[in-house]
Parts: C-alpha cells; sequence; structure tokens
C-alpha cells in the first residue's frame, strides 16, 4: 500500500512546472491530503500543524511537523527534509519554525496557498514573514482532478474490498433470516462490514496507512433509510425493510464506495416502483458520464430520470461527487459544477430516492471516467432481483 | 442523549453579552463543534457548509444548512430559523443565500467571525456583503473553555462508558491468555472496545448523536507503543508484550479519554521502572491541575517526574489538552500555554513514556478542574499490579 518513487516524481514535476506558470516560487501545503499526495506522508489529524514548503527548486522541499510524528513520518519512507517543532502550542510555534526556515532560504518567496487555509494561519505567515508574497494557488487541486494509472491500481484494490463488504454484510442479514434466528440492528450490520473491510485490507497489503480511515459503513433500514445521512441506529431489521449498504474503502488511501439497497421479504409493488426508478437513475447517470461533457449536464440526465417517473419530491441530494484521496473532492456531479469530464477522472455513480416514512432507495458505483466511456469499478450486483433476501 | 433548552438559554445569553461587548452584531459561525454548541444540530460535515448567524437580538438567528440535512436537523428539534439550500456547489452558493438573508435583515452588520474560518469562505462572504464589516472574535472559543454543569452529566457518562471501554478489552485479552487460545490482534481488540462503547451509548441514551464519532480506540502493543500516533495493526498480542488501550467515549458529544498500559505476563524489571514512572508523572500531573495556576506550568511539574528520573529523551508530547465537545479543544496543558485553569475546565492528563524498540507507557484520566481541586472523571485503575495480566 505503498505509490512508488515513480509517482511521487511525476507528481512534483507536474506541480512545478504549474508554479512556475504561476510565477511562484513554492505552494506552503496544510491540508492533510495534499502533504500525502505530494510527499506519501499519512498521519493523524490533530491541532498540531503540518505544513509542507513545496519549492519550484527541487531537493529543498521541506516538512514542518511536531516531534511526536518524526518516526511515523520517518517510517513512511518520506523523502523531503523533516523540520519538527516540539509541541502544540508551543513556546515557538509551529508557524514560527515554517517562517525561520523559508525566510533563510528564500527571504522574498512568492508563496502560494490553498483557499481552504485557515483565515489564522494565513495572516500569522504573512506577519512572520514580512518580506513574501502571498497569492492564492489552486493549482495542485486542478492536479488531482484526474487520477494517474498508479493511483487507479489502489482504487481498483479498494473496489473489490468494498463489494466484500457488500457481500459480508448481504450475508449476516441472509444467514439470520434463514436461521429464523434474530435480526441485526443497523449498528451491528455497521460493525460486521467495517470490521470484514479492515481485515481484509490487512490481509492484502503489508504498509497499511491511511487518511481518515480505511473502510467505512452507514446502514439504514426501513423508515430510517429515508435520511440520507443519519447515523447508524439500534434498530434491528424487520420482514418487509428496505434497507441500504452505504460502504467505504481506501487503499493508500485512495478511495471507493460502493453502496446498494436490498429488499427484506417479497418486494411489495411500492418497492418495486422506486427501487425500479433508483436502478434505472444510476445505470443512465452513469452511462452519461462521458468525457467532454460537464457535470452540471450529467446530473440534470440522471435526475431528470427521477423527475419524469413523478419523483423529484423524493430527490434529495446530486448525483455524485469526486473520489479519490478524499472521500468527497472536486469536481461535483451537480448542477452548479461546470467541469468537463475528462478521462482518469474518479466519481461516485449515487441518485436516490427517499420517501419520507417509508424508506430510501440509493444504488452507488465508482466509475471511472476513460476514452473508451465510462467504467464501473464496483461491480456488486445492483437490480432488484439479485438484491431481495426471501 | 440532549441538552435542555435551558442549556442552550445560558449559553446563546452569554455568547449574547460578548458580542455586545465587543460590538458587534453576530457572529457567523462555521466550525461544526460551534454549531452543536450554540444550536445542538449534530451532522455528518461534508464539503456541503453550514453556517449559523447568531446574532445579539434574540429570535432571529438562522443556520443554512443543505437541503439533505433538514429533516435531520428538525428531527433533533434545532430551534432557530432553518435556510435551506440544495446542493453543493450549487447554482446559487450557499454563501449567497446566507448572504441574502443577512443582508436583508441587516444590510450594514458588523459580523465577527473565526480565525479558524477558511480563507476562501471570509472572501466570499466579504465579496457578497460589500457593506458589512467583518472582525475576528474569539469570544465562542474564551465560553467553551469552561463546561456548564449540564455538560458535565454526559462527560461523566461517557467517562463511566469509558471506563467499561476499558474492561471489556482487558477482558478479551485475559479470556484468552487463560484459555490457551490465539491472543488478538491490536485491530481485534481496537474493534471489540469500540463495539462495547457503542453498544453502551446506544443501550443507554435514546437519542443518539454525534460529531466526529461515538466511540474510538487505539491498541499499540510491543514496539508498536513506543509510537503514540500509529494505526492498530495486525500485529497479534505476545507474551511480554506491554500494551496501550487509549479509548475515548462521547455522550452529546462531550468527549472523555481514558487510557492505560497493561502488561502481559511478569513484568520486567525495565517494564516496572518505565511504568513506575509513568504512574508517578501522571499522578503529579494530575494533582498539579489547580484552578488559578496556568497550563504551562503543570505541564511541567508533570513532565519533570519523567525528566528527573532520566527518561526525558523518552517523552513525546505534551501532558495533556482540554476535551468538551471537541475531542482534543482549548486549553493545551503544554509550555507555550499561558490559560491559567478555572472550575468547570475538562483536560487529559496523559504523560507518556516512549522506548523506541521496546514499548510506550501511557496512563491517561479526563480530569474536571473544581474549586476543591482536580477530580478524575475516569476511574479505571492504573498501577502495575492492576493491570498485569498474568
Amino acid at each position: 500500500m505503498r505509490l512508488s518513487a515513480d509517482f511521487y516524481t511525476g507528481v512534483r514535476r507536474d506541480l512545478r512546472a504549474r508554479l512556475q506558470a504561476a510565477e511562484l516560487d513554492g505552494v506552503l501545503v496544510t491540508a492533510p491530503a495534499d502533504v500525502a499526495y505530494l510527499c506519501g506522508f499519512f498521519y493523524a489529524v490533530t491541532e498540531r500543524p503540518v505544513y509542507l514548503w513545496f519549492g519550484t527548486e527541487p531537493g529543498r522541499d521541506f516538512l514542518v511537523l511536531p516531534h511526536l510524528d518524526t518516526e511515523y513520518a520517518e517510517a513512511q519512507e518520506v523523502d523531503v527534509e523533516l523540520v519538527t517543532y516540539p509541541e502544540y502550542p508551543g513556546v515557538v510555534s509551529a508557524e514560527q519554525h515554517l517562517a525561520d526556515q523559508l525566510t533563510a532560504r528564500l527571504p522574498q518567496a512568492r508563496i502560494g496557498y490553498s483557499q481552504g487555509v485557515a483565515v489564522g494561519v494565513l495572516t500569522t505567515w504573512q506577519r512572520l514573514m514580512g518580506e513574501a508574497t502571498f497569492m492564492p494557488f489552486s493549482g495542485l487541486a486542478t492536479m488531482r482532478l484526474r487520477k494517474r494509472p498508479e493511483e487507479l491500481v489502489f482504487h481498483r484494490a479498494a473496489a473489490e474490498v468494498c463489494d466484500d463488504m457488500l457481500a459480508a454484510g448481504r450475508a449476516l442479514v441472509e444467514e439470520a433470516w434463514r436461521a429464523g434466528t434474530p435480526l441485526p440492528t443497523e449498528s451491528d450490520i455497521a460493525r460486521h462490514v467495517i470490521g470484514h473491510g479492515t481485515d481484509e485490507l490487512y490481509r492484502r497489503f503489508d504498509h497499511v496507512i491511511y487518511t481518515t480511515k480505511l473502510a467505512g459503513g452507514l446502514v439504514y433500514a426501513g423508515p430510517n433509510a429515508a435520511r440520507p445521512h443519519g447515523l447508524p441506529s439500534a434498530r434491528r431489521l424487520q420482514a418487509g425493510d428496505t434497507f441500504i449498504l452505504s460502504l467505504g474503502a481506501a487503499a493508500a488511501s485512495r478511495f471507493v464506495e460502493s453502496e446498494r439497497t436490498f429488499v427484506l421479504g417479497e418486494p411489495t409493488p411500492e418497492q418495486e416502483r422506486y427501487f425500479s426508478v433508483a436502478v434505472q437513475a444510476q445505470e443512465t447517470g452513469t452511462q452519461a458520464m462521458i468525457a467532454g461533457r460537464r457535470c452540471a449536464e450529467v446530473n440534470r440526465i440522471c435526475l431528470d430520470v427521477i423527475r419524469d417517473a413523478g419523483m423529484g419530491q423524493y430527490l434529495r441530494h446530486r448525483q455524485g461527487h469526486g473520489i479519490g484521496i478524499q472521500q468527497h473532492e472536486a469536481p461535483w456531479v451537480e448542477d452548479g459544477d461546470p467541469t468537463v469530464l475528462e478521462p482518469g477522472m474518479v466519481l461516485s455513480s449515487e441518485p436516490g430516492i427517499y420517501v419520507p416514512g417509508h424508506g430510501g432507495y440509493r444504488i452507488s458505483d465508482t466509475v471511472l471516467v476513460t476514452e473508451a466511456g465510462p467504467e464501473r469499478l464496483t461491480q456488486y450486483p445492483r437490480t432488484l432481483e439479485q438484491n431481495v433476501i426471501a
């Protein structure tokens, strides 16, 4: 679970070119995902700041990190210079350590920053590095839109694990159902599938790293499934329930998500109707993920299937979002995102139908945009007949 | 697991007074913990912004949130006006929805913001609300330093669960050890204790909400325990290991942490020596948490025990940090924090000794500062003889 030195060499070459085009000496990177993307340092995020200086001059990059994490960075073979500060907040702050290093090397640097940096951090940098010039820089975000072939190896590995997690969750319910033993709760299922995914990742990989998590899962059944964002509850599954397994997994912090809807017992006509529209919207929306088309247009094509079926009032969210080193990242498959799809983008395709008091229907795949069209990385069966437990 | 209306009334009255003293018309709240603290809305944090306008004029506050979360906010009985935007990024942005509402009510508002807000968000607000004046405001952060009696009820409840989690983790290891069956892995133990804590919270409370999580756990054994921040691994426990259970739990998102060190088998003189210094540092440091004393001074008193024992080279972090609606929050029990302790502050006391290649020793309690002195909320036994599994 480690990207090769070649990957990092390629990413850095690309970023240097973008910095030069923007007439910057370098960029101060603060987001954990950006740090991991550029130098392979994955860490538990706390209030202790981690700052990566990445400059146009090769070999002079450095990472400011707390003493606590030094051995962890070395174990991950981070190949930029490590500048350690003792603790947070510190008698001498992390920002002062950063400023001392950077001012000594480049007193009048032209420094890029992301719009995501906190106001307090930027103003502290400006105060401590009075001769430097600070400018917003979005080149790194742009680079991350298209995944590199080496990253796709891990996205594919995560997709296999995520499909396995779906199978494990279904099996847990199916075994209890057939044996006539008490059905599991939402929380039981969530724990079972997360455990299964975590075990699989440890079994398949030696060097296991993460940003936010390895495997995650939300489980909603019956009326709870009408709320796409709740926490799994202690509610036990019941005959007649529709239930959603909304699962994610990451290898080398390259995420996928895979979500399926199941029906427990013989489906009612109402369940059949909603399920069929959810499957159709997901199929149409996924096939619409064509290079050259805008995100907003893909989203319209997808959600129109639901609206045209007279179910527009049950929409609660867009078709999907980009997935990469973060579980949700740009581009956004939504009306307000004019981004044109390009090969190498990885997106979720997950339209949903949420009927208050009744239940929810959502099917999500992680989709790779290729020259030849959309390719689903997650493969678990999707149709009602394949996902009835009876 | 719900704070009463009286709690929110009290918090809001206090904040209004602080806003008036700062000559502000209100504050735009963006941090999920601050939103939860002021209006009881707990939500899954994604890229979709949630903004709370909280003004000096009572009854005119409003919460800007995505359509997706509206029913969830209603279920939580959030009692401020809900202003919904369709989706992220949206044809009309969340910031525009916010600006439309605020400008209509108070075109020339004096608006406070936290230093934690993203640069891109603040500049967008400034662009869309051209007649308003924006000023940094830290009054809310100051308020959160001291916990209110109603919050302490939940901190205490979480402490009971966290102590139970320690017992469950120990029992898992002890049963395998006595039965002669394979010992669990770090990952097995972590999953077991998190599951136990989650179940307990669901069993004890009806309305379960969260910010980041309900229960969490890191487990490190043998040489892994020398790295205070790694991820639990697939390494199986071995006779002779020192191992750390580093656990946390939250009720109504009021966190505690409780961490204990165990020895598997008869302790060696080396293990006894490190363990005894770790216990002594934690005891001395905890008793030093006296109202009126500065954080930096408490930290020095605590870590001096380790330094005076000739083990200063094995320090990797400060004594502790504040705990509240966030797992880590101000004040920081560290050399660089001059905050004077006050009754109502809740702090971790968790000095650690980390011996590369050998193992780690950390004992952590969650401590309430009272007029009468420090009170440990977590109670699980701490000494070596109580925590040897043999």
